[in-house]
This record gives C-alpha cells, structure tokens and sequence, in this order.
C-alpha cells in the first residue's frame, strides 16, 4: 500500500467508499490483463460512475503524481492495461449505458463500459450494423476497443475501429475535459485527435463517451470454406480474389496445426489432412454475395483448392465461423500458456511469413500455430507452451522477437490490432525508428506532461 | 526581401539555382491561394525535387528561423496555403511521381504534388477506384488534398481522405524523416501519425509521400435529380433514403439561387421554379444500383418531390454531375468576388441551416446561395459580391461570422472539408473549446517547437 491517508480519503470522496478497493484479495484481479507472463502491483482500484468521477480521480492521481491504468474488460492482449507502475486501475465498467441510438442519422452515442456484442445487438434490433468485431467482442468494451483501435474478422471491406469513431468525449490527465469530434461525418477543424486517441492504449486521455457511425444492416450473407494442399496456395488464392475485385467481408485463414487443434477440440467435421483452410463470406444484396460466392470458389479452385464449400444455412455458416472463432480456446487446450501474437505483412506476404513462423518455432523446439486474417495479412502466431518446463517461456520470448523481425522485413509491422501495450514496447522503435519514437514521445507530453497516465506504455 | 544573405545562398545550394525564385514579380503568384481578401508576402519560393531538397529547405528554414509554408496547387480555400508569415512557400509541385500502383495490394504510392485526377485516372486505367474527388480535383495535389482531409461528392458511401491513407513519409520542421504507417490495412504499432498529419495543414510536418488504398472499380453507375418545392422536402428525402437502409455514393443539393445562377451559366435545361434540386447517384454491381435508383426515386417522391428523373446515358450523367460543379463557377460570375464557405451541421438539420443562412444573407443585404453533401450535411454558402461596393466585405465577414455561430448552434462544425487555416482561425476555439485548443497548441509544439512550419494558421 503506497497511497497516502490523503489520497485514500481522496479517491473515496471522489467515487464513494463501495467503489473503490484497496485490500490485497480485491486488488488481485487487476494484477494482470488477458497478456500472459505480465504482472503489475495495483495500489487502487476504482469504479467511477460518470464522466465528472473519471475528472475527480485524475484529479487526485495528478495532486499526489498517482499513476493511472484505465480498463475495461481487461482482455487486452498487449499489457496495455496492466498497472506496471502500481497506482490506480481506473475500471469503466459502470458507464455502460447507451444514450442514444438514431437510425436517421446511422449513429450511436455510447458509454465506454459498453460491451462491443451489446452494442453490435442493439445495434442490428434497429437494423444497423456496427462492423467492428474483434474475438473478444463479448466483453471488450467500446472504450478499450477504441483506445486499441481493434481490428476483427470484417476488416477487409469494413475497415477497423478507426473507421467508426466519428467523435469521442475525454478526459485529459490535465483535469479537462474535451469533445473531439461529434456527430459528422466530415468535420476538419482542428487536428484529428478523435483519431490520435483512437489507438492511444490509455496513455493519452480516459474516454468517457463515443459517438460512433452505424451502417445499414445487410440483407444477406454467406460464408464458404476452402481447402488447400499448402498455405501458400492459400495465399494466392486471396491475391486472385482482390485482383479480381472481389473484397468480400471476410477472408480468414488457419495453417495445419491450427485446423488439428480446432476439429480436436470442436468436432465440427474440418479436413484435418490439408495445409491450410480458408475461410471466406460476404454480406449484402443477395444477387451480390451470390456472385461474390461463386467467384471465389472459383478462384480458389484455380489457385489449387481441394474442395470449397459453401455453409447451407445460418446455422452451418455460425459453424464454420465457430472454427475461425475457437482458433485460441482450441489452441489454448493443448498446452498450459498460450501466448497469442498480432504480427502484420503486406497481404501477398502472407505464405512466406507463415513460413518464416514454422521455421523459427522448429528451430526454438516450440509449437506455434498460425490463424488470422488473411485479407489484412494480420496473422495471430499462437504459441502453446508448459511455463514449467525448463527456459520454456525465454525460448518463447526468442521466438517471438524473431518473428517480429521478419514482419519487420516483410515490409510488415509487430501489431495489427492487438496494440503495443507494455508488451511490444521493446520492439516499437525497430518499427517506427528513433526520430518517431521521440516525436511519440513528445504527443504523449502535450497530453499528459506529468506522466501519469499509463506509464510504461506506448508514448514511454 | 528580408532573407539574409547567408539564407539565400542556402536555399539556391538545397534545390539548385533555377529551382528558386526571389523577384516581386516571380512572388507575386504565391502571395495568395484560392481564398478571396488573404495575401502575404513570401520572401522566397522554392520547389524541392525531392524528400533530401525538402529536409533541406527545412534544415536552412530552421537555422535562420525563416517560416515555411507547404504549398501544392494552391487551391486551398481557407487560406492554409497563404504565406502570412512572410518566408519560403515551399511548392512540391515536382515531386509528381506515381511510383507504384499494385492491383494485387489495392494501392498506390504517389509523390504529394500528383494532381488528384491524375492518380484517379491511373488507378481508373487499372480497374481501380481512388475515392475522394473534391471539386478541385483537376489541379489539387495528393498532398495538398492529404494535408486538409479533403472530401467531395462520394463522403456518403466512401468517406473521405482520411479513409484512404496507409502511409506517409513526411520531413519534421526539426529536419527528421519519418515515415508512418505502411502498406497495411491495420497497423497499430504507435498514435495514429498517419491520420494526425491527414489534415494538419502543413503545420506539423511536410508530406514527401504517400501510400493511399484502392477499391475495384465498381462495373456500373446510374445519377438521378429531383425536383423539389422546399429544401425542408428535400431534406427530409435525404433523412428517408438513409433510414431506409440506402447509402448511395452521391447525394448533393442545390437551393434556388444555385440552380438559377447554374441555368443561367450552363443551360442544362434544369427547372429553375424549384426550391430544391437533388442530385443522387450510385455505383456497384448493376443490379444493386438499379434498385437503388427506384428506391431513391420513390422515397422522393413520398417526401413531395415533384419530379425525379434518371439520365439515360453517361452523358446525361455527366451533365447532371456538371450541374453540381459548375455551381461555383456559375455563381463566380454573378460578382466581382466570390467567397464560398463550407459550414456542417447532422444531416437532419440541413433544411434549418439553410433557412438560417437566407435568413442571415438577407439581413445584412447580400447575395447567398448554398450548395452542398445533403448525405453529410456539409454546406458550401457561397456569397457574392462587388468588393468595390462600401462595406461589402465587412457585411460578408459579419454574416459568415453568424453562419458559423448557427452552425454551432445546430450541432455543427466551422469546416467540414476546406480547412481552418488562417481563415477559419479565428472561430476555432468556438468550435472546440479553449481547453482543446491549448491541447492543440502543444501537439503542434511537439511536432513544431521551433514553429517555423506555416505559422499564423492551425496550431497557432
């Protein structure tokens, strides 16, 4: 316990003594996010109800230089949400309302405790789409997925969560509170920070509201699958596709031993022989998809498919989506750790990099199996492993800075989606360089020049 | 001529002799852009080959404290290009270079002075679409168009430029290259520089180059018009076509004044009785676009249009598309000066912004006409004017002053495209609040600390 009698009466004051915790056992499950081998020492956690509660507890941390790790589900895969430093986890789970829903303007205004499903339901009960649906879209809330800018299976046509911020309320470290943004689609005055705190991980501000653009819901979809002998053929596949001018909502892949580790687990009836499985769907008019559907299996037979398949109907298509979905649980089944990674590379990349993977997780004795997003080449290396066995985990570490390497020299980058957290800290200059790691760390300073919002983090 | 010696020599030795000019008269065209009653006074123009000449030029600028404002073609309209600090207006006009276009990636890697037709062309050649189209496409460079995240008539569907930029490499005021992003669709790896630097305005850094995303170029387009008796009508067409689920690629107004002052210039043979003209157009798979067509027409019709039409063929398509261009010219020769702003308010409140700005127009005796993106609520109030008249353009200054109050007023914002610049500086801190404003101050700082890059403008 490092916070002192003022702070303590402080924060209680600011947020009422049944949301704030100090004692060890209610500390415990703020220690860590949903990134493995990362630990932090929390000093504080505290649940404020509104946006003028998120200003008094900045307000404290700023008075007694407290650090302050905002959060909401936790299930960051970066460290971006574990307390490093100690001080405060400033939980956003009680502003979970959605204030406003307007098929008029094809908008929401939403708290950021909303969970990413409840808003996308609520959103598709009025007929609208909210595309973004990253994995753990059940309890990652608008607020973390905003601060991660979270990516998702429908990125390819829909584009991430970038695309859907349209205005955000904040709070600076500073005390203020800002409105950047609002409900336009095109407004230029001042520079874009709606979009510099879309992916700032926390470091730069709390968001306390949202406003985000909804689409008509389409009328229908289709989702397919396709077999191939080799992950590379998978990979032309994908490039026919697009050159072809087809971009379809999705287009998902899973190498060999990720198939395995999913028909073991689910049972839903895959080809466990194949070198790869391709997944593809689309949404829209129906004459669209129809068509859409027909010439990527046709595609994907010319660039050496096996067999593709279409799903009958909704329910087999959730199957098939079930198999890209379980990718991790699966994986996560064979082995005690599961340490999931983000790396990205150009999409025609996407087989060498596979390659490059299989090559380094042999030569470190380690079993990493691949699945992602084969229309952003955003690949998801999982590495299952026992922490107990001996120089396990360093080997894993090795492992992964190889591989990040390589994205590196495939003209890729170390995180599509998952963000650079505490985790990949190490590896951002290596993507950015000297000269912008600087000038990164000079935006974190006009925002937050005490340093007390999530240090340790991107901006450190 | 206030360069001293030392400076100029300099600069001839950065960009080589012919490459840079001092005289009044070779001045005398960048004292102004295409923003009416703003000039400065450049004490040198330079036109750097390349991103070392560019590093170079900032390298002198930043010895002897010389200003630097970026230049493109100049058609900026809020005065961001206007040398009103006096020092180099540095035009990248030479850097024109597509240097790559890949069908298989969907992206081009262009140089900022490449004029934004000519990309979209090239691309249109490949069987590619490059979305944003703002009306100065002809002569706006890529660069130019990135540094004020312009828009155009395809907002609705496709957004605007800030949608489409993967990358940049631009050279800081503190002499560093950087380069952000990439040629990924999702990349997470530090803040988001890419968009921040999309429409900084040449304050924060120099855009050298640019990786912009590509869409296939969809196989068919159909443009409609109607004709209604109130804006009210047409406004509420708009509002029923979105909440119907359609998000066509073009939905732009004209009021009264603009159709007459467009017929009266073009004779397009559009009805001048009217209170509204809409004009709505779609692209896509044919059967999509078709239905679209009958749906647009018949929501029109239901919100009291009292007439819709399709053109027939592309030139008639054309002709209708050229009816909304030509709207500034045709209104340019109604007076001596025309000054055409670019107010934004949701898209519900198109109708009430109009009937402010007549109301507002009338008032102080001036000549208004508005023309816009009904589908964003971006609003172009043009006002023209004999300058030589007394008072003329004081009442004008007076009147948008109120505009944009209105604006405000309504939910909306000063710019919506064009920029702020030094135009639209004085209203920001209205738009955005003195808090945010200070914010914007030290981000600027951070890129800028020396604030050499185009002072007098956005960040100051």
């Amino acid at each position: 316990m490092r916070l002192g009698a003022t702070a303590v009466r402080a924060l209680t004051k600011a947020v009422g003594e049944e949301h704030v915790r100090f004692t060890p056992g209610e500390l415990a499950p703020y220690r860590r996010d949903a990134t493995p081998l990362f630990t932090g020492h929390p000093d504080a956690v505290v649940f404020p109800a509104d946006t003028g509660e998120v200003a008094a507890v900045l307000g404290v941390a700023t008075e007694h230089g407290i650090p302050v790790v905002p959060r909401g589900a936790g299930s960051n895969l970066c460290a971006a949400t574990v307390p490093s430093h100690g001080g405060i986890v400033l939980v956003l789970t009680r502003l979970n309302r959605i204030l406003e829903l307007s098929r008029d303007e094809l908008l929401a205004r939403v708290q950021p405790g909303v969970a990413v499903a409840r808003l996308a339901e609520t959103a598709a009960h009025a007929g609208l789409l909210y595309p973004p649906d990253p994995g753990s879209r059940g309890v990652a809330t608008v607020g973390g997925t905003i601060a991660t800018c979270a990516g998702g299976l429908r990125g390819l046509k829909y584009g991430v969560t970038r695309n859907y911020v349209l205005g955000l309320e904040a709070v600076l470290p500073t005390g203020e509170t800002i409105r950047t943004g609002g409900r336009l689609w095109k407004d230029v005055a001042g520079y874009d920070l709606t979009r510099l705190l879309t992916g700032s991980e926390g470091t730069l501000a709390v968001i306390t509201e949202a406003t985000v653009a909804l689409l008509p819901m389409p009328s229908h979809s289709r989702t397919g699958v396709a077999y191939f002998g080799s992950l590379a053929e998978a990979g032309q596949a994908v490039s026919a596709i697009l050159a072809a001018g087809v971009v379809p909502a999705t287009l998902e892949f899973l190498d060999r031993k990720c198939v395995a580790a999913v028909e073991a687990h689910a049972r839903l009836g895959l080809r466990t022989d194949a070198g790869a499985l391709l997944l593809f769907g689309d949404d829209g008019p129906i004459e669209v998809v129809a068509g859409n559907m027909v010439r990527i299996r046709t595609l994907c037979t010319e660039a050496g498919a096996w067999e593709t398949t279409l799903a009958e109907d909704v329910a087999a298509a959730d199957a098939l989506l079930a198999a890209r979905r379980c990718s991790l649980p699966a994986l996560s089944r064979l082995g005690a750790l599961t340490i999931l990674e983000d790396a990205t590379v150009p999409r025609p990349r996407l087989a060498d990099m596979v390659a490059r993977i299989d090559e380094i997780a042999d030569r470190h004795g380690l079993h990493i199996a691949t699945f992602g997003h084969a229309g952003d080449g955003n690949l998801h290396p999982t590495c299952v492993l026992d922490p107990g066995e001996h120089g396990a985990a360093d080997r894993a570490h090795k492992a992964f800075a190889e591989i990040f390497a390589a994205a590196l020299e495939l003209g890729g980058t170390i995180t599509g989606e998952h963000g650079v957290g505490a985790a990949k800290l190490p590896f951002l200059a290596d993507r950015v360089g000297d000269a912008q790691l600087a000038l990164l760390r000079r935006v974190k300073q006009a925002f937050d020049p005490a340093g007390i919002l999530n240090p340790g983090k991107l901006g450190s």
